[in-house]
């Protein structure tokens, strides 16, 4: 049984997530199909590229990660799907997966009609190519049937942390349910580049001298999340709101002297 | 391994949907069950009819369908099984099913209790009736066990477009996330009212003479949209806010002179 | 097929739902996961005991049931796995399992590493810890090896209705989605309570002298909703909004004398 992963903008009022998951079951009924969220703010790219990165490490490779944001839908922009890691990704190309695209990343373009719906809309590529392509993923095509191998997928600029002398800078890219604000700034680069040194961490009128292990120990904390990123909260409060925080606030790591 | 769909008006706050997958699940442990939407306008039987005409042709025949908009459950209303199309729909008979009944179609009054819970409710027969009379579906059971075969299934009137000279008159169903307005007008019936003719598609102070093919043709556009009707939206905007449409706002096609 | 029933408080924008299915399909790919909700009130311990309470029953004996509203996960709250009517039920040890545990519900602190991811994050003990507990116990693990057998789980106090001479009082415990209020007060405690006595039933301003079948037979009704408890609704409007009812507010039921 192989797992397909749906992460969309689409919601959940609407019948598009239940008729995707038609179109997969028709072609590949013994899929297991999990929903990751369908709540992305609507057409935000770089949201969706983050929980891309922040999810499908936690499920078995060979898994199809189906990922639709797509505010260009029925112009000319390309419909790809690639591989890296072990795992498939299926979407549009503007973008959403660079995260897990690099060098030992083959993308290939979507052109071959064999594996749409025989009718492709304008307007839903999730049903009518996404769904279909990895459907059949699941039951184990090889992309490169899909289409020809691009070397130029379209990839986000400034979604990573920069340093810049003895400062690291990030910024806010979305924010949990429960208002936590989650940045752009993995424990891997703090650590990184902090490497045992002093740091004070900023963000807006907030500053934090350590990282906390939960949002238990005290009343704002700046901690290494759920996500693997550094996320900042209020203990049983909602910082976004109490805070006024917006998604692209600045949020600086600078080593202190000793 | 079968299909079983679930639309309704509960929404995800509550247990409700889970409790009927749980008796789904203890009755037929194999059943696929795929949610469509849960966020029908609570009681807007309209409404889910027409999720019910947009949705299940996505699916693979032999399929059930669990549909449950109930604002009358614990009256003597009836409750109903019926197949159509090759699928099986179950639900409440109250003017829900009407796009999925027609001549071909038996419906049949559900009163054999072997196939409810023993124990059956005033106030939740999604649970006590639909759910188990739709596993028992899946796994092969003739609905004509169910009960009686009913020659008055109720059926919603008004609900398709009307044509009166040059004039074809339908309104606006529902709205998507994005705040799209969704229209009674599929495109089945819009060529044949056309056939190649020019046109002008009013809806409040908005015209078109053209049919878009996705939402980034213009700022503003009428598309066939993914649900195969007549839809209008803003690119990158909510229409439904932006120019505070309503649902039932009458939409007219009308055939220009040359 | 095993079922793994998934009820918490993480709401459905996040991935943190999705990512929990990950982990659980890597140890369990033939595990069958159904969501109760996630959309209990954040942080609210006693709601979730009671929708746990609610949900349960209508799944198969073997099924197992993970259950995190988690406000101190991250300190040294401990957690747990229990045995309860043949049922499996994992989460944190703060109260919320209060309705399964009695005499016979063997209770075990989860402690043995092996059963846990490799790296348990101070945030995310849903993923980290019960979701592979909760694989594993699919695949038929006693729980007796997950760690010692617990004596002393916290269990909330004054969640059950009492009785005072003649008068029996219960809460509201939480609103569904229609806005119905749904009280702590079983129709077994009730009816025990009753034995075919007059009485009265008091909320706010409103008064009852019996109980409705279903919200369709008057405006303002209380009936033995699907939950199994008393439950009070407006039919078809929204009580908790128009009645301004409060969780925690007082419900009595009152005898009357002839």
């Amino acid at each position: 049984m192989k797992v397909i992963t749906l992460l969309t903008d689409f919601g959940v009022k609407d019948p598009y997530v239940g008729v995707m998951k038609g179109v997969i079951l028709s072609i590949n009924p013994d899929a297991h199909i999990v929903d990751i969220t369908h709540e992305i703010e609507p057409q935000d790219v770089t949201e969706g590229s983050f929980l891309i990165r922040e999810s499908y490490p936690f499920f078995s490779k060979g898994s199809v990660h189906v990922c639709v944001v797509d505010p260009t839908v029925g112009s000319n922009r390309r419909a790809v799907a690639l591989e890296h890691d072990g795992h498939f990704f299926v979407g549009p190309d503007n973008g959403m997966f660079s995260p897990v695209i690099d060098k030992n990343s083959p993308v290939y373009q979507i052109t071959n009609k064999k594996y749409m719906r025989r009718e492709v809309s304008g307007t839903f590529h999730g049903r009518d190519i996404f769904a279909p392509v990895a459907a059949h993923l699941s039951l184990g095509l090889d992309p490169a049937v899909l289409g020809r191998n691009l070397d130029d997928p379209v990839l986000l600029s400034g979604w990573e942390p920069t340093v810049k002398g003895r400062t690291l800078t990030g910024k806010v890219v979305r924010f949990d349910r429960f208002g936590n604000a989650l940045s752009n700034i993995t424990v891997e680069a703090f650590n990184k580049f902090i490497r045992g040194r002093r740091f004070q961490i900023s963000l807006r009128d907030m500053r934090f001298k350590k990282l906390s292990r939960s949002y238990y120990e005290s009343p704002v904390t700046c901690v290494v999340g759920s996500s693997g990123n550094l996320e900042f909260g209020l203990f049983k409060g909602n910082l976004a709101q109490e805070r006024a925080i917006n998604k692209g606030d600045r949020i600086s790591v600078t080593l202190l002297r000793r």
